[in-house]
């Protein structure tokens, strides 16, 4: 094509185009499967230690695409609770336990919170030297958490069951809940404003924690201010694509979809994709949903829930993904063996 | 009416009438929430204490009527995991932990586990106290887990992060983890019989994990266990409603309806009333689904809640409830409230 370069097929995709096969990458991608991910880990130390550590944490953006090579995007090395940390709580990875955010937000003053946002530049240096090394026809993926879902770890202070503290603060003091979401909505658009800035081709909002909240909450926690963040990306990026992904919002897909404007909507495993494919437009692209323990498994089983999904996505613009994060007991031998029956080249 | 009683409100709507107002209760609604239930407690003991002695069991399953009379029934007190420790699990509640299963069925004989369904009577003699006590126009409803439910339980052997266990173990092996939820069906369908012979009127399936499952295994585990229990309930008990409560299952609820044809369809918190309502058949009985949290914010906030659930099903059977368990701290008034709102006596 002499009048420009092939569109990367990713982005093509989010743009409304369907492509055969489809493009694929996979949710949390870099991570404790690959053993050079493991090794790298040790060397260097803890997680939040390789997050801040710009080579190491480009390294590892790059690892599944070196080890993968018909995968077609990179999705960047980081975490959700980058944000919240930008905001002023303190952030640790208790081994075994998750990540632990302190002071909590259930209670004192939010204007204590001063803003210490210069932590996200080394973010920003990962992103650039990933685009840098990026193979032709390769997207980076840049990303954050959604509102809500950050807003989940920021009151508990932590992983909760059922997102429990958040969901009572929000009924039992909505301003207080409200100042909470809107600032971490402030520091999010500026967060991919400036990966985007950086070179990330699109963008991925992961709502962990969508699944949890009645309708009237879901439309006022999850919907507007995703909606609040699409539209303020679009008129900075209008280039830039964004993929929605809210996990557990089952019956409440096609709304999320209309109303948020994302452009496009990553689906969980526990979604039909027969379902999807009849009740959300058929020009909105949709990303996933193979179910990570059916890649543990493997065999024909693999084969089998692979081609359910490129069916019932046959014939629309279609991204192939993980419904969830790959695990890390994920043999590397499956992973191979569902891209190429994605990919088409058995 | 001279040729005979009137319908029971609640089996009415069962039956796919529709009843103005709607018959209303609410789940779990015995329990730490009532002081008179905690003074019981304090006074006999821990939770199976309670539930094997069914003077207990039976005075508690009735306290919320006692309490707050135009509720439209009871149901038993008592426990899903009864089923496991009838199928010869030991089985203990942890103060602050929860339920403890051993041994869990992750490896071991399943021949070894001899039955001790005999533990299943103490239940039915609660029913049948129950039942005798009733008072008139109220409906006594029995209960089971889900036999994918339940197994979650079995396979780690107490409450699981994502049910991770017993979904690995049936892609990992799903020859044994068939056998384990026949196991349960077999003893479930069994108890549950044996809870209508005793004086159950309605029955109900909980099926708490649902939500968790791809499509393939949620047909696999949630349907076709259920399809064959409400089959073979029906075939012995042919007046006796099933209610299904597939919590979690969002988009794929048309599908468990239409599937394990049960008489009617409990709907979690999460669900838009709104989409529900055009998605289900209209003849198909609704039963749902105010937030628990709602429930304990009170206020015009809980008035707003349960107007918006009672207009979306306005036009068809509805049973008026929570879409999850009541919680332990919701205030007695905030009860007294929802009630009247849906009652009509404010």
């Amino acid at each position: 094509m002499p009048t420009g370069l092939p569109a990367k097929p990713l982005l093509a995709v989010l743009r409304g185009e369907r492509r055969d096969p489809p493009p694929m990458w996979m949710m949390r991608q870099a991570g404790r499967y690959l053993p050079e991910y493991r090794e790298l880990r040790a060397a260097k130390g803890g997680f939040l230690d390789l997050v801040y550590d710009s080579d190491a944490a480009a390294e590892i953006t790059l690892q599944p695409l070196k080890r993968f090579p018909k995968l077609d995007a990179a999705i960047l090395f980081s975490d959700i609770l980058i944000v919240p940390f930008a905001i002023g709580q303190n952030l640790s990875f208790v081994t075994g336990e998750g990540p632990r955010l302190t002071p909590t937000l259930l209670s004192g003053d939010l204007d204590q919170l001063t803003a210490y946002v210069g932590r996200l530049d080394p973010i920003y240096e990962t992103v650039r030297k990933v685009k840098a090394a990026l193979a032709p026809g390769k997207t980076l993926i840049g990303f954050a958490g959604s509102p809500w879902t950050v807003a989940t770890y920021m009151v508990a202070g932590q992983g909760s069951r059922d997102q429990a503290e958040a969901r009572r603060l929000a009924y039992a003091d909505p301003g207080r809940f409200a100042a909470i979401v809107a600032r971490i909505e402030e520091v999010t658009l500026g967060y991919l404003s400036g990966q985007v800035e950086a070179g990330a081709e699109a963008l991925q909002l992961f709502d962990s924690w969508a699944g949890s909240l009645s309708p009237a909450q879901f439309e006022q926690w999850v919907i507007a201010p995703t909606a609040r963040i699409v539209a303020a990306l679009n008129e900075r990026h209008p280039e830039i694509p964004i993929i929605g992904f809210p996990k557990g919002a089952g019956s409440k897909l096609a709304a999320y979809a209309r109303e948020t404007r994302v452009n496009a909507i990553g689906l969980d495993e526990t979604v039909d994709p027969q379902w999807a494919a009849k009740e959300l437009p058929s020009t909105l692209p949709v990303q996933g949903n193979l179910d990570p323990l059916a890649l543990i498994a493997g065999g024909d089983d693999l084969d089998a829930s692979a081609k359910r999904i490129l069916d019932a996505f046959a014939g629309r613009p279609h991204i192939f993904n993980l419904g969830h994060g790959i695990l890390q007991d994920t043999p590397i031998a499956n992973v191979e063996r569902v891209i190429a029956a994605v990919k088409g080249d058995k």
